[in-house]
């Protein structure tokens, strides 16, 4: 008999047994649950911005992301702006995709499901006389988002649908972009001389 | 007397003869405001996805970004991803930094106020017993988001704070992020042979 010891054991590309021992470590002290996120943003010119995203909070700590991120913003060229980059808006369709692929990943490999492709296309919809002061009746928000996967993977349709099931039931952009959340704007003013 | 013409004349890189132009445009057939974002993802491997936005529904018409756009989203290594690109709950704060920037400068144009610095740090903290399924008594999502904007300008404090109020007023963003929009998930499932 041949003993095959795997000191790295990953499905799905997830190292499944220091998930669980993750889990096991919040469990002992929750204060290693309590994250700070983080975000830095440079307003360009015009409706061009760009963020940069480096450190956060978490397992009480100080932490660094291991490379620094730098995302942009602006509006399209047919509502006035450069055209740059994607517009703010948009980012919340990254948001809800990925961490509900995050989401079915870790629960896949967890559930000994292994995945050949998840992919998924997300649309909002957006009446902007919300945003334009047109109309008192649209709102300034999308009016609705959809998420579409396609996944394909080793396990029956029933045991998949309770996969994604239950990362949308655990998904932190989910609950926020759903339930809403505070959002406090401060403003430190400075006149130019 | 000497009288000098602008052909694109613009304030803080807006231009703001056309955006009142396209206020009007709108108002005259408010079909021009139907907008639709899309996002595409894929999953890497693991937490790791990647997003690209390319194209849009917008003024009745398919439209094309300029360029595509590619984003990434991972968890950190403490969270047993392999942090090669932001959380997807970081999205969320770049988003509502750089709608309500691009407001501001826009709202400030339209108000005759020169900006020379807009600059924001944004946090928002999570308690991930929520997603890690630890406590019943903690949300998903997060608990808030605070957004520390510093701004400097040829306006007064009053005339500033007037225009940042009438930016989270009108932001597609905040009102996702605190009144919450529906999202729907579809799945198309296939078995791996």
């Amino acid at each position: 008999m041949t003993v095959t010891t795997t000191p790295r054991p990953a499905r799905n590309g997830v190292d499944v047994p220091t998930l669980f021992a993750t889990l096991d470590a919040v469990k002992e002290n929750p204060a290693i649950a309590a994250f700070q996120f983080r975000a830095q943003n440079t307003w360009q010119s015009g409706t061009h911005s760009r963020t940069v995203y480096s450190d956060f909070f978490g397992a009480m700590q100080e932490m660094q992301h291991r490379e620094a991120t730098v995302v942009e913003s602006d509006h399209p060229e047919v509502l006035v702006g450069t055209d740059k980059a994607p517009t703010p808006v948009e980012y919340l369709l990254h948001a809800i995709a990925a961490c509900v692929t995050s989401g079915v990943v870790n629960i896949a490999s967890a559930r000994g499901v292994t995945l050949t492709k998840v992919s998924s296309t997300v649309v909002g919809n957006i009446d902007l006389r919300g945003i334009l002061g047109l109309s008192d009746q649209v709102r300034n928000g999308y009016q609705g988002i959809t998420v579409s996967f396609e996944i394909e993977c080793d396990a029956d349709e029933e045991t998949l649908r309770g996969i994604v099931e239950q990362s949308r039931r655990r998904s932190a952009v989910y609950d926020v972009l759903t339930n809403g959340t505070t959002v406090r704007i401060d403003v430190a003013a400075r006149q130019a001389a």
